[in-house]
């Protein structure tokens, strides 16, 4: 190309999961806490985290300092050195994650923590199969996008051999025709259990699932179910690996999700909220059982950038904040004060509201044209006039001056961490009001 | 875990490409210019520049100073919106690439490049397969590490389908009996023309190499291979995929290697020096033929951090030190005028020196037993034992304070491009000292 000082009204960025000819997004100019702003001066309050990553909120000045002072003294080394702040992050991380998980190893997102988990889990039992659920996201990279079990793999396919899909727990839209949660709960941990009949329980490595299943529509599941979970594998002898991707580092108002039910899994993967995506960073959280098979056994995987000190300060500074603030705490009042409550009330209300979900500060309002039949707001992977509605509901969000994440037929809510009362409040009155665009589509 | 503060000898960092029993690696407790220490105050100089991507050395002003004002203004942003500064380093990049390649896809590195750029050329072609050369290596995550041509692929095998793996040129170690360069060029051109005809040329999506091959060897094409390749890759409809993670951005004295021989290919991938990796960075530069096929339909594929701010603002810097600064010609002449000559000259000096081979700062020393057998120092892939002679090398470095990057048999030095030429010359008398515990396994 050559030099040019024209201004472009595309420009030279070519976009994620987008056709490039569409319209060029919102610039945003520059954001601080639970807010973000373009350049004609237009603030939004970030209800989505930016990609649920940016749990601390925008520039809080802990990330920054830690950020600042790393820089100063020693951006990068390579992962065959040790560094000290790589070493004291994942101590941090070691001391908070359940059970025997007790190593980390480092990447740059949330994709290729999911690739070396399922690597680990393949070379350390042997076996070849992973299973994982059909409404999930995993990540992109060729593997991760084989296990995603949304539409996002089709145009991927095929993948990567040995990955088997199963229905998750979803009492709303049951596979089971379960008639409530406990027996949803059941039916599909019976599921999960012919499927590892049927496919051979001597050739699964693990099961790879969404603690709490995040883009797919936050499905919370029901007690019982991860420990089923848990149990299904350690009759098989798989390894269960929680994708805590979205969900680790408080979203729900604990260190990992899966501590609200007390399940230790073999593997848990991280990225987004372990330093708020100040600087790119992932990882697997590994059991001492699982590292012990590469003992003397080289692990084969690695990446450049793999334990980057920039990008572990901000994610030690990301601790301290948590304890100093009581932050977990706050999470789950939230939670339970205003987010489920306000929700509840915006389900009353609201002939398109079908269900609300949620917990801590992560939910989601799924939208239906009638409440009856479920029939959703939009079908399931609607594009173009199709999606029209829901595109409506967005169009009004942002013209209230709020950004949550719109998926299919869900509106989902996931604030920064550090959102005040005050401002979720405000948050939720214009999600409130946007919702009179879907219930023009609704039977009443 | 459970909280402790005692030391623990080996940490809870789980290492890559390590056997997690091994010794704990050297702790970098900082780094200068292209110096780094331990905490005994130890200075090495750092001859591989980490792993060849410290281009631009450690702490440099410029680029601290970009990323602490980005850091300052704005971390990060989701992809999902647009940002000036991503927009400007995608333009700046842009324009320094050959041809048509004008758009910018963003990742954290080097593997996530690989994989969406292998991606777009399956999608855009509408074919299956990817032919990569057995000497390479692309990165770690499912679909780069079945791309990978090395050892590095064997335990993770087997991987996805459609790679076809094939020999490049190398002419010290033929794979087609040439007698010399040109030969080697002609042969490996028609030996990849017969795996493009044995594969079905209408099932072949790219080829896809690093156009000076790196952790394998540092093999620099002959003239006239890639303009060949890229003949071959039009002749058949393929796309033609350089993988430049190590060597764009100034590594052999040209923005991309590629302009050393005036190729334009369909894609190119980087990472690493872009921005000296101060923050995990990588991307794919599309050309607008490529991109076409994106207009209307959406890329399937994406990431949270694509385009992260933080990630972008050194990258900026980065392009304008070289400009101010005169880098391309600075590394060219320490190339040409210092590594050069060194090197012939310890090839003159050590029987242990088989072949000598690079260009710009980026240089290999391969070691053999026999000069006239060509028989490696070590076996190819040696580990433990078979592998002493190499980590004699590699100690003999350390102890004369300088910290190149040993693989297989052979030295590959890569130095800061900031190296001045006192240190280099300093750095290559240390090197050369160390090559004499090589001289003691081999036939004089
Ligand atoms: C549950 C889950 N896993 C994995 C990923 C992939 O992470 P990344 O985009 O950092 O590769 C995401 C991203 O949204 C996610 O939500
Ligand atoms: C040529 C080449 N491609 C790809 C990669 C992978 O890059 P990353 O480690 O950033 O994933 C490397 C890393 O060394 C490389 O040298």
């Amino acid at each position: 190309m050559e030099p040019d000082t024209s201004s472009d009204a595309r420009g030279q960025v070519f976009r994620c999961w987008s056709a490039q000819g569409g319209s060029r997004p919102l610039t945003v100019a520059g954001a601080q806490g639970s807010w973000f702003w373009d350049h004609d001066g237009n603030r939004y309050l970030d209800l989505a985290s930016q990609l649920v990553n940016v749990n601390l909120g925008h520039r809080h000045p802990r990330l920054l300092a830690a950020v600042t002072e790393q820089a100063a003294s020693l951006c990068t080394v390579g992962p065959h050195f040790s560094n000290d702040t790589r070493d004291r992050l994942a101590r941090l991380i070691a001391e908070r994650a359940p059970g025997d998980l007790d190593r980390v190893f480092f990447t740059n997102g949330g994709t290729e923590a999911n690739e070396h988990a399922v690597r680990m889990a393949k070379l350390s039992t042997g076996r070849s199969k992973v299973l994982t659920a059909y409404r999930s996201y995993h990540g992109a990279t060729s593997g991760s996008i084989t296990l995603t079990g949304d539409p996002r793999r089709w145009p991927n396919e095929p993948g990567l051999p040995g990955v088997v899909h199963f229905f998750g727990p979803y009492a709303y839209r049951t596979a089971f025709h379960a008639r409530d949660e406990q027996q949803e709960c059941e039916r599909a941990l019976g599921h999960l259990e012919e499927v590892f009949r049927m496919e051979g329980p001597h050739t699964v490595a693990a099961v790879l699932l969404e603690t709490v299943v995040g883009t797919n529509g936050v499905l919370v599941p029901p007690d019982g179910y991860l420990q089923g979970v848990r149990d299904l594998c350690d009759r098989y002898g798989a390894l269960l690996i929680c994708d805590e991707v979205m969900v680790g580092f408080g979203r729900i108002g604990e260190w990992f999700a899966v501590d609200a039910w007390h399940v230790t899994p073999d593997l848990i993967t991280f990225a987004k909220g372990v330093n708020s995506g100040y600087v790119p960073l992932g990882g697997v959280i590994v059991s001492e059982r699982v590292a012990a098979a590469f003992e003397d056994r080289v692990y084969p995987g690695g990446l450049t950038y793999s334990g980057h000190p920039l990008a572990c300060a901000p994610g030690i500074a990301t601790i301290e904040v948590f304890e100093e603030t009581g932050l977990l705490a706050h999470v789950r009042r939230l939670g339970r004060e205003v987010m489920a409550p306000a929700l509840e009330k915006m389900a009353a209300r609201h002939p398109s509201v079908g269900e609300v979900r949620g917990r801590g500060l992560f939910w989601a309002i799924e939208l239906v044209r009638d409440r009856e039949t479920r029939e959703p707001l939009v079908p399931f992977n609607a594009a173009g006039a199709e999606a029209r509605p829901m595109a409506e509901v967005m169009d009004a969000c942002v013209a209230g001056g709020v950004w949550p994440m719109c998926q299919m037929n869900r509106v989902h809510l996931a604030p920064p961490l550090v959102i005040t009362e005050e401002e979720l409040r405000r948050g939720l009155e214009a999600v409130d009001a946007a919702l009179d665009t879907a219930d023009a589509y609704a039977t009443r």
